[in-house]
């Protein structure tokens, strides 16, 4: 008896999977980082994956990997699905990988049985999706959207490497950047599919979730100094101890949550100077980590806590600097692409949810640009960023039978190059902030 | 007109602690670690100013350096008087160093003024006190009293050299250590003088003060265990937050002084894991330093603290772990010795006070085995252990008049061998403590 076609294609996701968590620049962990020799070998697999998945492939001008399904009788607008395949720094494997090699697989699957897309059909593999070099956000995508700040090229990486010098090294042509049509055009539809990185699906016994949105986030730096002393010498009334007052501030930021249920705060960054065991703080840096479904909320947020962090500042003599690194709007999924996804997962499981994402995503760039949408997959503990990050094969199953589900019923419902001009009364959430 | 030679030799010892300040094995600031060559270096200087004090010096098997009065008349017990010569890393010029100088000088003004001292009298230089390199305490008086702990010995440094292997390269035989008398015996007294390193006597506007005791102590290391996790994807409730923890037991530690004023409690270092902008604290170490006038007191504190510490770890879900590194009992100066140095300083300023030192010293260790006492030094902002650290030339003249004066005044009041033996009766705080 033959396997099931479907077996077979899904045995060589989860080995790819496997193959691909082990491309690596560090011998003890998993890390892949934007324009290094690792992310060449990573390329040159997705490309061969995605040859014998039926896909044309090419390179993009910044180290995307596209790859597009042949077919004489496709219309624009184009219907792109992918994720990325960087990662952080002793990163797990399913983070940006599972999405992309579960598109790929997904659109095996429907080259197999022979499926003729009316649309074409792209999956694209980001190529800097965390930022970790450049400190930078959703370069790959930006890119194919057209939108790429060329001002980046001059920043440069701890080793005091432009990005520009980086991309000459590995063969890329700077002068040709945004130069080039973009891939994404705005009647283009983009599709996403990632692990959570959070607890939700777990918590409500969910492999599958649909993403309504991507909260809008702030990152801010505290810089607070005191003054240092003996810690055995100096009375109390004398001390002016940053680290006190930074967790008096810490503690501030957590009270953010009991006001605000749909908000997330974080301090997971700090660093205390002296730093030694019998010497009171005279400097602290912290970080805060703000994310609100929508923007205005943030903003509400960041503007109360700012008074609060201020007061505990002047009660306790302490200077404050307040450094807003970066602040990225909210954006919300198309709601024709949210009703779709939710309509294929609800073929392979009985109850849906919908939330907002958290964690940025390459969605978060594109739908700026274009009608976009992304599905969820468990993952174990919600944990990412990890090396113990984890989904469960039989997730991953779900996920691959609900994302044919999703690209076939894209391709055949959403309107084709004429239709969406005729459309264009319906309001599309993301044209309005891009 | 011939200069008054308190002038010559005050000039002397206000080059002589730049010159020390100086001998250094980093280029851009003062770091002399026990056993370094810089050390060896130190220690010669210290010997010639010796020798030109009128002093017999000779280094000891740890490398403290002994400058003895050669008297034909003098009976034992012996005077020392001393303070360290190594300092930690990024140190300033004055701390240890002001106190060994000084009594250099002082002898050396008593030697051209033709005083006959009734007892032996010896100049120490402690070799460590800071205890940098091998995370010790009082390594170079411990020796002197004979009470060097000899496990010590295979303590490793961050190189990994043990102490042993130190003292080998350097020329010191281990195999003699704690086999001759020690040169601190129990009849003797021991005077040192000493940077206050906190900004009591500036507050009160005096150069000079009396201290009654030094403080119990007491090291503590907490370690915090909750769990790491995604900033942007996971809800408040599902959140063990190592950070928001250690913030709470940081504010917890403060507010033992608004009920203990005479205790000291700080928070000096902190190390918080992953430390990532965007990933919730998942660890966090930090220590506690605890000091009260009184071992009983200081006992009193920390229980109290730890209860509240483990209601917070419990409330939060975070699992703890607290390991007292080290616990140092309370001493009190002497009392006789006490009340000369107020009477000499009361010579040269015309309040008085005296006050517990928070800050540990090698007389802590010494009053252990015999009487002892110490007289501090007003320094700018009480900063110590900082380049920043400073005495103003004033104030080290107040102290050079006063110690000379408390020097003679000990001298000749303090018993002889036969009379200290009459004396038993007399209740000696430290003898109980030994």
């Amino acid at each position: 008896m033959r396997p099931d076609p479907r077996d077979v294609v899904f045995q060589k996701l989860l080995e790819r999977i496997e193959i691909l968590g082990t491309i690596s620049s560090s011998d003890h962990c998993l890390t892949r980082i934007f324009l290094s020799r690792e992310m060449d070998t990573a390329s040159r697999l997705i490309q061969s994956w995605m040859n014998s998945a039926g896909l044309i492939t090419q390179v993009d001008g910044m180290q995307n990997v596209v790859g597009s399904w042949p077919s004489e009788n496709a219309q624009s607008p184009s219907l792109h699905i992918g994720s990325h395949y960087d990662t952080v720094i002793n990163a797990g494997k399913y983070d940006g990988t599972l999405g992309l090699l579960l598109s790929i697989a997904a659109v095996e699957l429907l080259q197999q049985e022979g499926y003729q897309p009316r649309h074409f059909i792209n999956v694209l593999g980001f190529c800097d999706e965390e930022g970790i070099r450049f400190s930078s956000t959703f370069l790959g995508s930006s890119y194919l959207c057209g939108a790429f700040d060329l001002g980046m090229l001059h920043r440069k990486d701890r080793d005091g490497i432009t990005m520009g010098a980086a991309l000459e090294a590995r063969g890329f042509d700077t002068s040709s950047i945004n130069r080039p049509p973009a891939l994404i055009q705005e009647d283009d539809i983009f599709l996403e599919t990632h692990i959570e990185q959070g607890p939700i699906l777990e918590s409500l016994d969910l492999p599958l979730g649909v993403v309504d949105g991507i909260a809008a986030q702030m990152r801010i730096k505290i810089s607070l100094t005191g003054k240092s002393g003996h810690a055995g010498t100096t009375p109390f009334p004398m001390r002016k101890d940053a680290l006190v007052a930074a967790s008096e501030m810490i503690l501030a930021v957590e009270t953010l949550f009991a006001q605000n249920p749909n908000a997330r705060a974080t301090v997971g960054y700090l660093n205390n100077q002296p730093n030694a065991i019998n010497a009171i703080s005279g400097e602290v840096d912290f970080t805060i980590d703000l994310r609100h479904p929508v923007t205005a909320g943030l903003n509400a947020l960041f503007e109360k806590l700012e008074s609060d962090l201020r007061r505990i500042a002047r009660n306790r003599s302490i200077e404050m600097e307040i450094d807003v690194m970066q602040r990225t709007e909210s954006i919300e999924c198309d709601r024709d692409v949210q009703k779709a996804i939710s309509k294929c997962i609800s073929r392979h499981q009985k109850r849906l949810t919908s939330f907002t994402s958290g964690a940025g995503h390459d969605t978060l760039k594109i739908a700026q640009t274009c009608r976009a949408g992304m599905m969820f997959v468990r993952c174990r503990d919600g944990l990412s960023h990890h090396p113990d990050e984890y989904t469960d094969p039989s997730d991953i199953r779900s996920a691959l039978d609900a994302w044919v589900d999703v690209i076939r019923e894209i391709d055949q419902n959403f309107p084709s190059k004429k239709a969406a001009s005729s459309m264009e009364q319906k309001p599309v959430t993301q044209s309005s902030r891009s």
